[in-house]
């Protein structure tokens, strides 16, 4: 089976981000607008409960983050996707990090760019005319992420969620030390 | 916001109803193939925290359940849905009934029969031709059903899993009596 790691972000910023969805983004209907934290990977369906004891692991050694979106991004040249920026957080880098280690490990076809897709599979031409109007277009969202979903690819290429892991480590506070 | 509480099917089932949604179900892309053990309801955002609490609580005192799945069904002409039927299961019941209890209760606009939808808002005539062709078929479905996802309904009509819940009562065993 195939499965991938996402975090939705909250309803107000998924329903800004199915405006363009809609209109620009081939697999708007697959799933809803989302944050990749693990790329698409195969896994045995025998080897899910040892899958989910790892994440279930990671998940309870973060804690939840502030994640702050204010302006759109293109990964064109490479690909032909527009996408709402997640601004630089070294706590979902380090998420990212640990869903991709260990036995977890799987090769990344990109360095991790923490995104929401808007618009993919674009033609050059539509890539340039919505990324020239929505870069000069400024967003404010500022929310927590307490939560990610394990889902799994069906055959018509949509994806159902599985599980969903908190993020329930409090951090390191001033009377730990 | 809306919300509402459904269980998928295994990945298997899930397809298999696809390839009906993606003919004869208007909302196809709205939600992966599913069990609705509790229709939609309205609730304030912010008291979703209580709502959290009290399905966990529901949750913890049910144990996974067998679902078996051999024979389509259809609600015409009350509406125009045909659907996988779920053979008579009281543990399906108990656990619909108690999402419906208490403060968690809301008033359903139809009995609850248990059902996957794989195809809805089809004239008569279609209907007819689907459900003809469908009842002569059999299908053979045997899974566990080992938890549920509470969803809540974006703007476009999708849904995105707000969280998982996990049927954890051991039922009542022999050396418990």
């Amino acid at each position: 089976m195939r499965f991938g790691i996402v975090a939705f972000p909250s309803k107000t910023l998924q329903d800004k981000a199915n405006s363009y969805r809609m209109r620009y983004d081939t697999r708007y209907s697959h799933i809803p607008p989302h944050v990749t934290l693990k790329p698409v990977f195969e896994l045995d369906e025998k080897d899910f409960d040892q899958l989910h004891k790892q994440i279930t692991e990671v998940a309870n050694k973060h804690e939840p983050f502030e994640m702050k979106v204010s302006r759109v991004g293109t990964f064109h040249p490479v690909n032909n996707v527009v996408y709402f920026k997640i601004e630089r957080s070294d706590k979902i880098n380090a998420l990212h990090d640990e869903l991709n280690d260990g036995t977890l490990h799987r090769d990344e076809d990109y360095a991790f760019v923490p995104h929401i897709t808007i618009g993919q599979d674009m033609s050059d031409d539509e890539l340039f005319d919505v990324f020239e109007r929505l870069k000069m277009t400024s967003f404010d969202y500022n929310e927590t992420i307490d939560r990610f979903h394990l889902c799994y690819q069906l055959e018509n290429g949509s994806w159902t969620v599985a599980e969903t892991y908190h993020l329930t480590s409090k951090g390191l506070r001033a009377d730990d030390c």
